[in-house]
């Protein structure tokens, strides 16, 4: 069977559609786009379509469904460094099963409430459990972060920390539904991943590029460096793991999680050198961790080293979509 | 199996979900969202989701499906008095098919072209086909057209002609793919609706209320009156049936196609009897027939009556989902 990965398919045939226009000041390619409205902010506008048994396992609570869909938009917001006002909801159903759209709708709410978004629009239908959450948000050009600002010499930066999610789905499949704190702290990581919109809003003026680690570290960090046409060094022993996921997990499976694992809706970025007291000072006021993991340098890709300072080479670069991967 | 349709599951559930903002002008429930974004003119913003075997015919060409996709959003745009400007496109898809993107992608791009607007975001993933639109539109706050406005005493009017997309659908179904220049009409009807940007932008100003007709006339007005606090008389004989559907079906099936079948997006809407002359210069102008078919009445609910002034009734009041119907 002949495959595009999802970023080639919107590479080779939707970059560039429809017309052209000057109001347009970021198209498609980065976390979202920025139109001018012309009211001295930016419009930035986002769109995810999560399919049942592709994006989230079909079993999956749906609460967990109606927060993560609002989520992984809010994420994106977050890394352009804007913040959500307004969202649309398009959902599909097999049947219209109340107990199921209460639940959904309660996590929806809770987290849109959270965030200050109100829904102004959506559409529902009859079909295979499908939700495409579009959020729309706003921000002054100047706090702008894009994908390609990476500058040589800049450090590499994410909050929080790396794998849990990968780990909590791991879980899942397998049949876990509750368990050890540990347990549990990784499954809400997967099921209810908390978009980074202060860090994202503070980072503004200060990081040089971010992006939303939605698809694995090595994927997502890939972007920022191919949009910046530039490389970087990851030290392995920097990667900020948890405790949950130390706890469950061997310690070479967790650096992999942390690595390739997709699904933790953290931020990614770079900063200047010159800026980063700065920033260290803002997150901190955002009460959110940040860890310095890497630099940015010259040379194309991404090496990854160990302790030793020798490169490791990963087997798997990214997860494209966890259940059904292009084959 | 517990139904409900589409229009109540959206009550139900996602009428005022999220936060509560002073900046959002109109909510759910209209053709599109307006939301305040501080420019002097208001943001409009809509969505739908279209399924493969429910909101097209799985075997629709791929050029019709990126053509509707985009036209029957652009149609809500036009009932609020709106122009577009932005798209966003997340598209679901069961492999990666070039030929079918690639047709899909230029259907898509001839209207985007035409209604001038420019796609900023979009998102792919393997899954049913299923294709979920989002357009963003701009429009001055005197030139909004709601639903809740219409008065009595009000003419009400459609543009262009009704039933030729659920005829086409019928001989679509039935196997027809070409034939006389009457079928080619109504299949293209179906496939490539045109929507009625330039006639509902020029109605600002003029028309009360306004809807585009997506499910049929009876259930698209039902909408208008239900949200105005109005009912309505119809009269059968006025209704406007184009050539090519009278060629083909025979007069009954022609008027129950005209109040009863969906996909149309021809706008319904509402003038007072003092704009009706400024309307007609304006319809003309924008080069669209529009036809007068009733009058708004105090009287709660629609009256249709036939050539001899006696009220007919309908059996099926509108299309939910033309294949998959709530069983």
């Amino acid at each position: 069977m002949e495959t595009l990965s999802e970023f080639q398919l919107i590479r080779q045939y939707f970059s560039a559609l429809g017309a052209s226009r000057a109001d347009v000041a970021l198209g498609v390619g980065d976390d979202a786009a920025l139109v001018d409205v012309g009211s001295g902010k930016l419009l930035a506008v986002c769109t995810d379509m999560l399919n049942g048994g592709v994006h989230f396992p079909a079993d999956a609570p749906a609460a967990a469904v109606g927060h993560k869909a609002l989520a992984v938009n809010l994420s994106d917001l977050a890394a352009m460094g804007a913040q959500p006002s307004w969202v649309l909801l398009a959902l599909s159903l097999p049947s219209a099963d109340a107990k199921w759209l209460d639940e959904f709708t309660a996590g929806f709410q809770a987290l849109a409430q959270q965030a200050g978004v109100a829904l102004i629009g959506g559409d529902t239908t009859r079909g295979p459990c499908s939700v495409t959450v579009t959020v729309l948000g706003q921000v002054v050009p100047e706090q702008v972060l894009r994908r390609s600002g990476a500058q040589v010499g800049d450090r590499v930066y994410v909050s929080g920390s790396l794998g849990d999610a990968a780990a909590g789905l791991e879980l899942w499949l397998a049949g876990q539904r509750s368990g050890s704190a540990a347990v549990e702290a990784l499954l809400s990581r997967l099921h209810y991943p908390s978009p980074r919109l202060a860090l994202g809003a503070a980072l503004g003026g200060l990081a040089s590029a971010a992006i939303d680690v939605s698809d694995g570290l090595v994927a997502d960090l890939g972007h920022i460096l191919e949009q910046s046409g530039v490389g970087a060094r990851v030290e392995l022993e920097r990667l900020p793991l948890s405790a949950p996921l130390r706890a469950q997990v061997d310690p070479a499976q967790a650096l992999h999680l942390a690595l390739a694992g997709g699904d933790d809706y953290e931020l990614c970025f770079t900063v200047p050198a010159e800026q980063e007291g700065a920033m260290l000072q803002t997150a901190k006021q955002a009460a959110v961790d940040v860890t310095a993991i890497g630099v940015i340098e010259a040379e194309p890709g991404l090496r990854i080293l160990n302790s030793a300072g020798q490169p490791v080479i990963l087997q798997q670069t990214g997860y494209q979509h966890f259940v059904a991967k292009p084959s």
